[in-house]
């Protein structure tokens, strides 16, 4: 249903656990960011109105959680701050394809697989974290990924056909899955 | 309340009276930027959490607008269109110092001064136009429009003193009068 090509490994989950906080303030950030994405989708696709509605809505949950977890790490007692990105959205955006509409095919996959990422992490965080408030949280979190991943998918096929559009995934989530590999030597929710 | 230094002028009502379509195209991508404005205003300055949590509201709040706007336009049967927009966000924005913590407290001035701008133009429009629909339409947005003024200058007092930012939104506000009185040769909603 993610069209993930991998499942998240140990390498990441030692990365949680040794660096709890760190996690937390990205995943903020990651919010905050895939808030950001559907805006800019908004911006570059107006006269899509399906779009444009789809995209509202993903910007206005993507908000909901982001201050959800700035309560979080307010609760917690930890300091929201800047921390510099994980690789893997920006090698993910260069697999973008220049022209139209191939671009918009991309971007919208792009996003997609980014939520299929954040919803099998948080699955697999729901069950790893001991933290019974923090698993819980993580659960409440991944049904409306996986929407976003099925929404970003369906909207893609405005801009080709479903055969195209379903290769092209498989081709980027082969991709995506050898970056996620990669991984990051800092601590981050995609790293 | 408003802090304008000047009431919009019977040239530019003669633009809504004869370009009136294109008025409300220019009306939806108008709170489509202004979403993009509060959006971009979180990500610049995350760390501020009034700050953020406003700007979710007014995120949240034009969308909403926008919406609306789009249903208006598919009511009358106008086409929703990408249009060449007027300069008068550019040239605001060129207003903008570079340097922090002026830059902020520009960039929501700005903001702030736009949103005055809208709110008094809808608030005359409300007035001017015969269609009893538009003009309930329009009565309808001032009040939210009034609303984020006083948002956003409250919200620059976070990078100056008070004082420092009434006096600089007296300055901005005397600038802002003369671009929006040379206006633009193509009706838009602040031109």
């Amino acid at each position: 249903m993610l069209h993930l090509q991998s499942e998240t490994d140990a390498r990441w989950f030692q990365q949680v656990d040794s660096h709890l906080d760190e996690i937390l303030i990205d995943h903020a950030h990651c919010e905050k960011k895939a808030a950001g994405t559907a805006m800019n989708l908004m911006f570059a696709y107006v006269e899509n109105l399906d779009l444009c509605r789809e995209m509202t809505e993903i910007v206005n949950e993507e908000l909901e959680h982001f201050h959800m977890v700035i309560a979080l790490l307010d609760k917690r007692g930890i300091r929201f701050r800047r921390l510099k990105p994980s690789s893997y959205g920006r090698r993910l955006n260069d697999l973008v394809r220049k022209l139209e509409p191939q671009r918009a095919v991309d971007r919208l996959l792009v996003a997609g697989l980014i939520e299929a990422r954040s919803c099998e992490r948080f699955r697999q965080l729901a069950e790893h974290v001991d933290d019974a408030e923090l698993a819980e949280f993580y659960a409440s979190l991944f049904e409306s990924e996986a929407r976003h991943h099925a929404t970003y998918v369906r909207l893609a096929m405005a801009y080709a056909s479903e055969a195209e559009v379903m290769q092209r995934l498989d081709e980027l989530a082969a991709l995506e899955a050898e970056i996620i590999a990669t991984g990051d030597p800092v601590a981050r929710m995609h790293s």
